[in-house]
């Protein structure tokens, strides 16, 4: 069964500025689909605690148990349940879960939002006045983690790339824009 | 031994416009070394013909034989001759290809250009007026075989992405602005 609801799934390294797109989106009538929250689900059902070392072990857990594309799946049923038309799905890691959403969502497409490792970092912990040296060491040990999965695939895939390496207004506005176009591509 | 040469690394996914990067560089005064020419000259000492299939087979068979790297570290000594101070790599594929370069060459930068896969897709067959559906499995194995070498992980680790969708102009105008600025980091 295929849905006639416009998905638009976003994918991003840490840092590069998803919470962004997410804030435009939720502007434009978008209603959230967070992929992460599968995990966070699954960590409560266990009665763990949702520290971002649990959450990060989960994840691979969870896709060696059931396949690179149960966390796709198991947002599926969220996105069919939306009450908006349009929905963003916030956290897409691999092209297998791609696959998963198109199969389901013919009007899906694929979104990247881009920094560079510097300025990542950057946000991620020196805005916090945090020098300590095992940032770096935690900032590459998550990156890998993503690319391990596929996230890198899925940017180098990505219908649109947002570059979020300057001014946020800029960045915004860029999204504005990407979503228009992709708005105006579906509901025609 | 390290170099002190300006060496800026060139990612894309086949269709993504690297030849126009290359132009914009040669304009600048870069010398452009291409990893896919490592790739020739072994087929070539082989006595091998040059179809694009041996050169996708020759790339992961080289992999497969002296590691992943193994491509960037054959053209260390080209960029080593090179007459010019700065150099333009064509055609990185991996983060290992990444790290071993800059091992080598401390002023190192890694760009990418992209489009999305319908507009790598026209300019790759449609504009050859092909309709042959086989297009677009050669395609998609093509892109699969990009992403299992690593680039999808390049392209997301890029220090600047180029977008490469509508107007060569606009695209060609960033590329001049790119190189502008990875030279004042790195010239200075």
């Amino acid at each position: 069964m295929t849905s006639d609801k416009l998905v638009i799934g976003l994918a991003g390294m840490p840092g590069a500025g998803k919470s962004a797109v997410v804030k435009v989106a939720k502007e434009r009538g978008y209603e959230i689909v967070v992929m992460g929250d599968v995990v966070r689900e699954e960590i409560e059902k266990r009665s763990m605690k949702p520290t971002p070392k649990n959450l990060g072990k989960m994840m691979l857990e969870l896709r060696r148990m059931e396949g690179e594309a149960v966390i796709a799946s198991r947002c599926i049923p969220k996105i069919e349940k939306a009450m908006e038309q349009k929905v963003l799905v916030d956290g897409v890691r691999s092209l297998s879960e791609v696959e998963e959403f198109k199969k389901h969502f013919p009007r899906f497409s694929l979104i990247a939002v881009h920094a560079s490792p510097e300025t990542r970092f950057e946000r991620l912990y020196r805005r916090r006045r945090s020098d300590d040296p095992r940032n770096w060491e935690i900032f590459h040990e998550r990156d890998a983690r993503e690319l391990t999965v596929g996230l890198g695939n899925a940017i180098a895939m990505a219908e649109y790339i947002i570059l979020n390496e300057g001014s946020l207004k800029v960045a915004k506005d860029k999204v504005r824009e990407v979503l228009r176009k992709l708005e105006e591509k579906w509901m025609k």
